[in-house]
């Protein structure tokens, strides 16, 4: 039997988890069984609960919550590694928050995992040439959820946003797995010239809260931005940086994943 | 006959002060009488006018204001230091700014206010198991007003958040009587264990705009914590520190009460 | 004819070419059809248009969103030079972020585009002695887009809040032609006192993002302020200061206007 | 035991029984669970589940629910003899409707019984001399509910606008105790003057679907109008009434009650 | 002066009586307050009124309120006759029923009225080759306000709808001026060809609660049809018709008008 | 080909014609593009768009409607008469009413057309044992619509309810396929027993506008009721009655269909 399990696709798994999870909640809390039973029971799909939550959230008045949430049904049909990058966040926002008791709680509250995958809805248009649906669903989430995503930035899996408030990100920014983001961060670009201009962040990055990061700069896997930094240049892999603007001020072992200790200390 | 008034309960004493502003304020400005008259005219108590204010601004599309309202006034009904909390956070808001002409213009308009009265309802119910209630409070509470709020962070009376954006506190945060936070500013924790692992604010701190605070330190009483620095080690009782990491750039008097002079200069 | 065309108001050479882009976007988009209609092919005139989409998305759910616009458009109908700053700033916005393909775009999802002509309408009230209705509509403009920008300050043409998140700015600040300001900027005031307590900055001033700015003090001409810094003494004109507390770090050429070359380098 | 329940207050008696049919109803049909929890569960008395249900189907859409509730709320806590009524149509309801199955169905679905408790209350703002309250109340109840009952219109206990589509009673019109109405049934005025020009439906009557009773005249107490027909004149106690113009058909006998038996042939 | 105010313009007279009427209302009555506000006092002319208040009671869920009441407005400016129409309407509304206090109260509140002013805008789309909008408007009419006229049928002025329930006026009916019908009329055709087949109503008819008119007959000038009539056949001038199927009852004189009269009696 | 065309299924190819409609409807005229577009284009079906259109228009003001949507498809889906059932309706509706010039049209407009389909559907729950969903539907139908239909009654394929204003039909009722029932007719019940008590109507029957028919009667294949009349008493086949009380007027040849003719002559 746990060989089934093992093999088992990890969307599937988390939908069955997640329905559980929601079902012991909506018991638990009558209050919230009405938005618990439209977010997580009614739908047939985690795809579905994931469309339904995020047009639940985003839609102007102006709109149905259906009609948003068919557009997004359609992407996440069509597109299947973005429900499967969200499943990835939800595990390591789980896993790094310790006031984040379940993976419900995340997907149903947390406004930094919403605007993850609104962008990379967001992503999907403007890789299809829908650049004015891209941007304009960008403006929604930033208007709802805080972070202010470009459409065309790189967002890659297991990624925490963290509180979310503030956060901009540019548009030729790259954010690869497993990274950490905390509130007030911004990957800027410098000048106005169209090429190539934002921050690269390799695997296993924490950035900390207010850290500003400008300029097509790389900042080097399991490195550690500390908070309030102001970084103009590269960083190296696996040290720490702090300082306005940053310096070097740790090194790291080869075994640390900051994104996953979470240690803002230094 | 002023024996009696001198004793009054200072709840009451506000409600009425609020509800006179209130009512002058809608013979002047007659665009906003409907909104006065919803939030200060209908309701029967300061209990019932908060409820209804925040439930008015906090309930999802998908909810009537009047089920929120009544779930937050069942609280405020039992447990009446919240809104006695709320009126020694009007009274200090309405001293410390300057811009802020009366306590019905901050009771109906500041988002800090709101934010902070919305985390003690929440914080009722978390400290009555109900956490996942106490989640989703906090996470409306943030989506609307900015200020994000752990549920079980102790936050005490007289406190302002100055502006409200961007504000990040944690879960084992404890702000004192007679503080003042700006915008941007964050009390957060370091790692990932889940014991205590935030900062401690005391009395008569002021904490100036984007400042981080991180790591389970404590803030001294009437310190300052300059505008923009970055704070991980305890900072002793009435002085001021600066700077990325922050040093100790002035000792106060014995007199000064930084939460209350607001002055940002050092 | 070209004479004509030359000495056309740029309102009206502004509101044409934005009909045109809206025109051929929904052609292009038909998901964002009914919105482009009803923010620009229903309206008669930019005045209209404007008042609209503030109107849409400042209006609380107890309030009709053709009330609010009747509110705007009588302002923006007796003080014409509100939606021509608006052109200004659409102008410099579309010259300055290469993210910005059209007009169009901006004003219909730039959260900074749309907190400025918010304020400046209730800086219109202000000036007309309705405060109280110039805080309402503040706040409703900090609660929707971000920026939080008190009624009384002044805020010349040709602006751009980059992103907005987080912008706070204070009830004596001043504002000048052709600044750029990025999110998490705040220019505060300091001390308690009622009188002129906030920066003055001046004409062609590029303020990078989380810079703090406080006190009664001048940002001199076509100077830039880098990201992360806190200032608290005046810059004089055509620097760049930096650091925490920022410290003169460039001088600048006599024809450098740093809000135009956006580049946030040092 | 027995002797407290049957001296118990009828409306305290109804409240409970019907909350627990709404219990009951909630656990067999979740889909109705969040109408029937906002109607029956969290209102604390019958008079706030009326005023409730009523505002929560009367309010127009710039109107909030829980502004029109507070109306109706304190006219029914000032006049219990409306709420008494409303209990007493319930029963008659209940008891004459073969398909009404319980005392919550009729409560929540009965157009006529819903549109009975609106006009008692606009009866009551009438005598109160707030006529264009009435009025005003008068028209939502016909436009939502169908029956267009004038609000100086005596309506008395036990009656039953059956469907209620269609139905037309005017100014001076008196309905007594007992009396069932059908659909399209007017009980109209004639001329143009002021003065008393509606019918009086003595107790016990029944008038079948689509009757016209027209001037002020008398339907004696336990008649029957058949279905259809056209009442001119006085019709005597105790007998039926049939055709266009109506003739008696048939003499009752003195145990006869037309309105309970709801025996539509003659 | 006198001599200008009788030649002023009816609309204008109307117009300026009405806003007096609502003024005097919202001062005796806060709770109506907004909606008289809103319906009479924001617009800037009758045409404005008109097409907000029809646009407000029949905007559906997923259309905003301006959206409609713009497409009412560009017809009521396009074509006079139909506001001037809606003043005649008013007027003997207000001389015929007695329980109508003012003119502002039957605008505000008589679904008669309503509905004949939303059929007069569909019937101007009618003519202009819109038919299908013509339809939906119909549509959206009968639902929020009961009676159901085709737009093609031609309503001439100073019309009575009286109560308005169950009233069906066919597509080649004509009603010409000063014509009162009451509820649960129907104005029906015969035969499924497609050629004129329903009543014409002469000036100065009333017609009684229920009564059926059916085919390409013509109701003859100042004649009544009686309560519950069926008329199959044609009727003459002057004259009353009552019975299933109607016969002549009784013949006028020369001086009595039905509409007006309003007496139901024969 | 012609073959497959007449062997397909009358749900398929009144769906692509009736999308054919609702495009070519959309390009005519645009200000109904939006509601066209949500009604007849995003439905993937007729299942689909029946289950949108129905409650589109029934949600109340505290349900979304695609929750209710959801209810509607789920039993579309599972029992597939109801939507051939619909089919057939909109055949009739189309051939009978000459002011009906698409199916589209019907669908989108007819308050008989959909009040029927809501009947269906409660029906389906009602034989299902969910008798409290039922109730509460046929109660949001009749609210909406007009037509007051037991959700217990047997309604066949082919009918038009005309207008639909007035009607009621009782628990026990029966109408057969292709009968026509014109606005406020009654299909009542007599006596207060639970049995069998309503009218059995067969097959081609026509009943004109405000016919009363009341008790266990039997209207026979191919009759015809005249408008306004009352019935009491069993109808034979290929007859006119008229009257109050109603009599034989008229037999027809063998080849008469009454609901097809609509001949309200007689």
């Amino acid at each position: 039997m746990q060989h089934f399990s093992a093999l088992e696709d990890p969307v599937d798994q988390a939908w069955k988890s997640i329905r559980q999870e929601a079902h012991a909640m909506a018991q638990r809390e009558p209050f919230l069984a009405p938005i618990l039973t439209r977010t997580f029971l009614e739908p047939q799909s985690l795809h579905e609960a994931l469309a339904r939550r995020l047009a639940d959230l985003m839609a102007p008045r102006d709109m149905k919550e259906d009609t948003l949430q068919r557009l997004f049904l359609d992407v996440l049909e069509a597109e299947h590694s973005i429900t499967a990058h969200a499943v990835r966040d939800l595990i390591v926002v789980h896993e790094r928050d310790p006031a984040c008791a379940t993976q419900a709680h995340a997907f149903l509250n947390y406004k930094g995992f919403q605007a993850l995958q609104a962008q990379r809805i967001a992503h999907w248009f403007w890789g299809n040439g829908r650049t004015e649906l891209a941007f304009w669903l960008s403006n929604r989430a930033s208007l709802m959820f805080g972070p202010d995503i470009h459409p065309a930035a790189r967002m890659d899996a297991g990624i925490m946003l963290d509180h979310g408030a503030g956060i901009v990100i540019g548009e030729t920014a790259v954010v690869e797995d497993d990274v950490s983001i905390l509130q007030n961060v911004t990957l800027g670009g410098t000048g106005k010239t169209h090429g190539d201009r934002h921050p690269k962040v390799r695997r296993g990055v924490m950035i900390g809260a207010g850290a500003k990061i400008i300029g097509n700069i790389e900042i080097g896997a399991f490195s550690k931005v500390a908070a309030g930094s102001v970084v103009l240049r590269d960083v190296p892999p696996r040290c720490t940086v702090a300082g306005v603007p940053a310096q070097i001020v740790r090194l790291h072992s080869e075994t640390e994943i900051p994104s996953e200790t979470m240690d803002h200390d230094y």
